[in-house]
């Protein structure tokens, strides 16, 4: 398990960044090429089967062990009305979840993930980031090892969601200080807001960038001062597993938003990272664009909670059993291209 | 089950499309609109729950019962060097899916599909298609009707796929009389060919379509004179699936290429079909964009063999896990929108 113990051990963990085993990843792409098929013909299956070869460190990866955790947090922020929800639904979700009722109880259940629920001081939002920082250094430790506990290794794939009235807003701010450009390059309807709510988020996050940008020093100072737990919660999980060599898929927004504080500090720390899908919300693709990803998935959904990443979760099964089960040229008596 | 007995009842099959049931589509968005999420916030995988709830006609489909069955068949027309593989290979790979060893064993397996492999007098290839009809009129109606027999009534999803070396060159055919444009518009490299071959391939279409053109009056004829068994029998297996009110996944190419002919007589023949994929075969963007339909997946593959649609397949189970299992807004007790 990892720990960060303060500040200074985040910013060493995020500076000394392990990679994958690239004789696993040469292995794996040997196998490929022996496989019944055209080379190249499964696509994105196969650079998969190679990713997540290199991760798990083996030939053959495995999907046996799949992981999900859904943090839970609530926003000051909320009160300036920059969501189409009041904030109460974060701790009723919190109890949907639990109760199996939402819906990343079902495509969880569909991926065969097993999935965890971490509500972070529901009873406590963070500071409105307009006023103030978003939490204190402690409030953020704790946010950010609370991610980083639910990370155990050996897990074959995992992957983060989130749950928190308001959150489009802090993840709006995090990508404009990280990656720049202006509140309403970034801001989007989340989960459905109107105009004149859209209006609110956009003069939010300009006076938060206005209020923190010249303090934003570092990647824990940045998620720290306009995150939230939830989204701490997520970066430390994303900075833990590459650290015990557990691939990760992102989910949407959200979830690629806590990892550009990061990005900004150490563009590698992506390297474990699968883009699950290409969110709906306005600022995804501009995201997915900074921190070089490219989505699997164009579905056109926009819920958060880890459902997309639970949707290409299945991907990668599909993407692991075609890998692990073919049979070879050899094995299966099949002549090869003339 | 659906027999066609000759070639006018396949034309009348194809000229009196059943429905989906409106009313189960209508009771579907009602219960989309009431389950624990913001509105529309699960794009396309609400989509598909509409889709499904109209064919399968019930408010809550089902995705246990889902099968795949995939034709193989060769082609006179190979002996013109249009393909990277040696014909040989179509029987090989179809004693590989019946020992397991390939993609579509492993996806079908990962997605819970019961596959059917049908091989078609893989002993007598088509003529070719340069010189002469690629069928007689009992040969194109045994495959039609061989591609019915695999559609069982109460199936939840079917998908087909196809085996049969140099069949990317009759599918480009079949495409460029169907929806017009050039030979080169439609042809690709199939399974990995070089320049010489694809320049092989180009003329071979249009040698089959200046020989044929006149004489493609109808779905059949086209089918007959341009296809291949494994294609007519994908044709057969669609039409026959859409009078059983199966819905279906289309894969690539050459699945969407059986489409063709029917979609040119009569376009709502797609209407119970959901596109896989956008394969990585030249023509199959442009193919797509003439039948009207939106793939599920962009994942680069171009394997054939039902492979695309066995992974859309994994998506669709997904989103009938949300639709059926989630709660409502009242059932958890958690407050709508604003």
């Amino acid at each position: 398990m990892i720990r960060f113990d303060d500040a200074a051990a985040f910013t060493r963990a995020l500076a000394t960044l392990p990679e994958p085993d690239a004789s696993a990843i040469e292995a794996a792409a040997a196998r490929q090429a022996q496989l019944t098929k055209p080379a190249g013909s499964l696509g994105r299956l196969e650079e998969i089967a190679l990713f997540m070869a290199g991760w798990q460190r083996r030939e053959r990866p495995r999907a046996d062990c799949i992981r999900a955790a859904i943090f839970a947090g609530n926003h000051g922020v909320a009160a300036r009305g920059v969501s189409a929800f009041p904030p109460a639904v974060t701790a009723q979700m919190v109890e949907n979840f639990r109760s199996g009722g939402a819906a990343i109880n079902a495509l969880a259940a569909a991926c065969g993930a097993d999935l965890s629920v971490v509500p972070l001081d529901l009873d406590r939002p963070t500071a409105d980031i307009c006023e103030a920082p978003a939490m204190t250094e402690a409030e953020c430790l704790h946010a950010l090892n609370a991610g980083a506990a639910v990370v155990t290794p050996g897990t074959d794939l995992l992957f983060v969601g989130e749950m928190g009235i308001a959150n489009t807003t802090p993840a709006a701010a995090l990508c404009a200080q990280s990656f720049g450009g202006l509140a309403s390059d970034w801001i989007g309807r989340g989960t459905g807001i109107d105009e004149a709510g859209l209006a609110r988020k956009a003069d939010a996050v300009a006076r938060a960038l206005a209020l923190h940008g010249p303090h934003c020093t570092s990647a824990f100072e940045t998620l720290r001062r306009l995150g939230g737990r939830e989204i701490a919660a997520m970066a430390g999980a994303i900075l833990a597993a590459r650290h015990l060599s557990v691939p990760m898929l992102l989910d949407g927004f959200i979830s690629c938003a806590a990892v550009a504080p990061l990005a900004r500090d150490n563009p590698a720390i992506t390297g474990h990272c699968l883009a699950s899908h290409a969110s709906a919300e306005a600022g995804h693709a501009r995201l997915l664009h900074a921190l070089e990803l490219r989505p699997l998935l164009h579905l056109d959904m926009r819920l958060g909670e880890g459902s997309g990443a639970a949707v290409a979760a299945q991907v990668v099964r599909s993407a692991l059993a075609a890998h692990g089960g073919m049979a070879t040229f050899a094995e299966a008596a099949v002549a090869g291209a003339l």
